[in-house]
């Protein structure tokens, strides 16, 4: 076969090497393309102004992390054999993401959409794609769904796309740290990739790399509690959420002029019956742009959040221990009521889920020196003192805080703000 | 006064520090934040995939430079005396790009519209922004606009933010060399900061700092050289350039159904005409959501020019030491007639400016230990290595040129390609 | 005054900035030039081949970790009001290891000297030091003394240089984690500057640093566990230690013909009669010196060990869980006398205290939003999990273990080694 | 054969990899070890503070460049085809700096020693390295001798050890750089080692790569002329030879008490007598040391000088546009007897050549796409502007040229010094 090589500049790993024209079709096909309008971080820009990176560059990157890992685990352990099983992890991680939809976790909460749906259908239904992958082999498609949805077989595979330690967070971790300029998430990658192994038909990794992987962990601790459920960026992902109700909400009832035809589908109908093509169709550009036009809405809730979201005047999150009792509500919705804001869309709260690290039967496995397995919570005190919790997040106009008169007043008391 | 201290992290600064409250309600006003939808970069992301970062991450670096250059000649020089000049200086570092507009070189060539015009609007017409200068004084709006326009008044802060050695400059070296990832951009931004001297009124470095100076000028040869005027990514100019022309032309024949209402008035009506709020209506997710319209026009070259943008099939740069002749170009045009491709559309070619560094008056002065004055190129023999080049790019489909059959022959034989 | 700046290139703070002109004498001071020829990292050049900094670098950077505090303190809080504090306080973490001998910890150990005690003599009986420090003010040296040796008065100067968070800690993490390569000991140094507070005349992290200073906390820990304990470094400092002792005993018996006559005074008499001149004349290069004229002794034991460690024929460490049972010790005693190796120079162990975070009395405060202040352990259950642990490794030639023949099977069997 | 793998943490590689266990045991020869004894940049530590590097680890660092070249050469050209070509070119990488000295230059001025010759005899002579290269095989220590004296034979691995383009200096810009702190020794090592072909049997780089090669050649010029060329660090340099050369006349005169029994040889006797076990008894700690005792030397110039360049009191370096003339050095030397100076050894200077680029027959060939070869300097602009240019520098003791009184006033009128 003639020499190929394509080399792309990427500021976490330097260079980004393909070396098979297969994968250089994939990454050049619209579905892969189309990730290139959906932002990695969702709404985190808003918090982060750097985090303005796409989930095409992700997908780049976890390739080229999983090409990395199966350079090391071929020269050290002889695995991939089968230049098939070579195929299928790259492109499992070219292709992990390509299912998300615009603020994916937001519009799936909206819509009855799921992306792990999205991506079965999209590899085995987008046209350009089947035909990229069958070319290769008519069982890639089939074989890369059943990886991504934790099927029999690959197990190895299976575990370097989605695991505690994948190549899929690996990426992620390093370049959400590096672009928004926290040094949180940084671990050695090149020392984690040399420390992997294959046991028993097991991906381990090396005892030798206890600290290393401890160091991982934290990364990963600290990037989800300073950055990924920063309360102002979980605050922007309920605006968003309030537009798309009340906007469909509108629509349904014939109270909305202008809906983008892309957008209409998952308004009007269900899920189920939205082609991959009517999918593919909506990006970020949609949503950013329909929020545009919503600014001129008749309707004074759909307008007005429309603008907070475009001109960042975002709720305000207070950090409560636990969730406002019925009677605190009710104080909230009325205070919003008397200042002319409709309670269904500014008075809103979530519960955050603080990561941590718990072991269910899939954790991280340690081989240790005498060739005995372990996990890693058992050998690691700090990684065991990583137990999850919970905080309770409210999110209001921030004028119903600083506000005067005594609307505001009572709001401030009620939370006990100073 | 009551401390106030607002602290952002940022990928190049590590942090941006905001210490007025003005400033801060600057970067909220909503003309500043939609620099959010509008990348640094226009169409570059296509070529080094990194480049998805915006306008408004590079405004605050300009103004972060522009805070810590004035640290270093309050504390060196004692200027600026004025903390009005400090205010004037801050401001036109957060502002100065205020009146791009979407792909905005491109759309500037389409549309009746310079972004030196808006910028003047905005500033003085916009009324959220007006009316926050305008608390700080009321002559504030015009002082910027005049910097801006560099009219009398103000040279020094002219020079920090419009000169070859300026703030804007500063940041968005070092801003787009670590975002895509290539390492031609950087230079000691500290040292620069700290050889900066005031004599006679004038801004000037130290020639102690001569070499590191030489590789600031490097460093903008190299971003120019190998990122800015990549010939993938001026293709994608011309591509967004004969979509904006075909559709502008289909509209106003009245053969285009689909317009989004935000670019009809640039389309219908002559550029002044314009409001400042129709203006600052229109960003990148406009002309993405409008492209993704119109790959379902009627009309096929638009809908064909419009998908090979969304996905990624750039016309091919072809470069050559001149322009072809009027016979080649008939030849070109006559090919792609044969291939069913509209010549005005896809047959284009563009000379590119290769950045040297010229001194026209307007040089970067070095102040020598014995307090005489010198002019960079005068100093260096590699700033004047780099005398300003041309060549010649042609943009044609790929199929043109790689397909097969004798038409594409030909094309290739009149363009002596392989 | 006139305007006075010198500044210096540095790997991990870009710049260090001088702006006075007795700061750049003290600087220049012999006894101060004298860490350039101190290891800051000991032998750990061993097993990390970057470690070759001196206490020297990082005796400038925990100055400039200071004036960035400094400034910091002084913007937000107005502290310190006094110059002179600000004096102090410089001079303070320029002079802070200016005690230290060569291979510090383990010369310390052979000999009845500690840095302590050095650094106290040094500030006030070196003609040099003594002089430039006077004149500034005739008390600067007896209160530098008075607050590296805890002394009432000054506290907040005493938690800048000596507390668990203090500018000698944030510059050798930071330094030693860039030159070895590892990527543990990083942490966001601005933030924590930032999140610095005054309260009470207390130094305090304000709580929304919380995560910021458990990173440093972490970075510490890391860089014990894996960097400054590193089983290999500690073999290397009981190498050097056994040279030193060997040395001595046959000095003082009048077996040994070289003895370098800066060392003389050490091994001759008391600690106390060393003057400061004495003291000032020895450093690194002495004990390498002395160990290459060591090569060359009569006494086999003092030649061999000496050859080891400029070979880098270092010792094996073996961690164990707990110290060797005395009649484990009579084996490998035995076994080493089997193979021609003398037993109290070629078998010995050491405990090592892995590094926790634990409060006594001096921890990390924080102040709370409410304006109350909370010790770092009780606000972070990381913290909290690094409880301090020990581990006991022993020290043998390598050729014990990994030998043929039934002595070396034997210790193997002694140790349970595969 | 067992998989054996060793892993050393490198701040510039991150990691160096050693997979063969003969090259475990080359890098743990004395006479390698001894390499961590000399540093990498002889003085410009009292420059560039960070600058303490030894010579090993940049001799780790020029064997993972070799390594990762051949990676990229094997696959992308196939070669080395023979194993035997790579195990010569990694070990003629990690040994290519073997024979140096202490300070080298200035000790091989002083001594009639020169590492070329050096290298040689350690490799074919010392016992250790002989048979652990002979183990590999029995000519491989004398074809590295061929190499490294650029005989006859393997032009290719000649090339990528010494030439405009080789392993040492890409990895020793890097290093310097980082270690420094300086920005301007960066290149993009990953595009050089991804754009180097073979071609013809010849080392090539491929024209893509014109922009990152003229960025590696600016990083060179820079180095250069801001670091090693530094006129500090060359007055320091001077000192040392000032130093040498007195206590060696001293010493032949009888007139030296003390004299380290290492430095004898080189003293007594002529270059050729020096065994190689001398020659690699001395490393930097040997002259330290000795500088240390001379310190108490009865003779004054010599003690003088010695403590100045322990206690870092330097010459200072006056740049000059050309050599003095015979009456201004006559005036020079006058004034120093007149300061009690002894003109011989404190009244000297040095032409640096400002490093250029020139081609000489033995450039960087640069390989066009249509297969023809040209050489750098035909093809960039910026790189034929680097020509050669040389400067005059002459070394005083600070006080003749900053002293009151009319000899000094003298000195400075002479020199047209303000």
């Amino acid at each position: 076969m003639a020499y190929f090589e394509k080399v792309l500049k990427d500021p976490v790993h330097d260079t980004i090497v393909v070396d098979d024209p297969w994968i250089w079709r994939l990454i050049n096909a619209s579905s892969v393309q189309r990730l290139r309008r959906i932002r990695q971080l969702g709404t985190s820009y808003l918090t982060f102004h750097g985090a303005e990176h796409s989930r095409f560059t992700h997908s780049l990157g976890a390739y080229e992390t999983m090409r990395r890992v199966l350079e090391q685990l071929k020269a050290e352990f002889g695995w991939p054999v089968d230049d098939r099983d070579r195929r299928l992890a790259l492109a499992v991680a070219l292709l992990h993401d390509i299912g998300h939809g615009p603020f994916s976790h937001t519009f799936e909460s909206i819509y009855p959409v799921h992306h792990e749906h999205w991506t079965r259908r999209i590899i085995l239904e987008d046209a350009e794609l089947a035909s990229i992958l069958a070319e290769v082999d008519h069982q890639l498609g089939h074989d890369l769904v059943g990886i991504l949805e934790k099927k029999d077989g690959h197990p190895l595979i299976q575990q370097l796309i989605t695991s505690q330690l994948d190549v899929d967070r690996m990426d992620y971790l390093l370049r959400d740290a590096l672009i928004t300029g926290v040094s949180y998430g940084r671990f050695e990658l090149n020392r984690i990739l040399r420390s992997l192994a294959l046991h028993d038909g097991q991906l381990l990794l090396k005892a030798s790399a206890l600290h290393t992987v401890e160091q991982y962990i934290l990364a990963r601790y600290f990037m989800y509690t300073q950055v990924y459920l920063h309360p102002v960026t979980v605050g922007s992902d309920v605006l968003v959420r309030q537009i798309l109700l009340r906007a469909g909400e509108l629509w349904r009832e014939g109270r909305l002029a202008d809906m983008p035809l892309e957008l209409r589908v998952f308004v009007d109908e269900e899920g189920p019956s939205v082609s991959v093509a009517d999918y593919l169709a909506v990006d970020e550009s949609t949503l950013l742009y329909a929020f545009r036009i919503w600014t001129r809405a008749g309707d004074k809730v759909l307008s007005d959040l429309a603008q907070r979201f475009l001109n960042r005047r975002l709720f305000a999150p207070i950090v409560l221990p636990a969730e406002p009792s019925q009677e605190q509500w009710a104080h909230l919705r009325t205070a919003a009521r008397a200042l002319g804001l409709h309670p269904d869309y500014y008075v809103s709260g979530r519960e955050s889920a603080i990561a941590g690290y718990v072991y269910l039967g899939q954790g991280i496995s340690i081989l240790r020196p005498d060739g005995s397995v372990s996990e890693l919570s058992r050998e690691s005190r700090i990684v065991r003192s990583l137990v999850p919790d919970t905080e309770y997040r409210l999110f209001l106009p921030k004028e119903m805080i600083e506000g005067e008169g005594p609307v505001c007043e009572r709001v401030r008391s009620v939370l006990k703000l100073p």
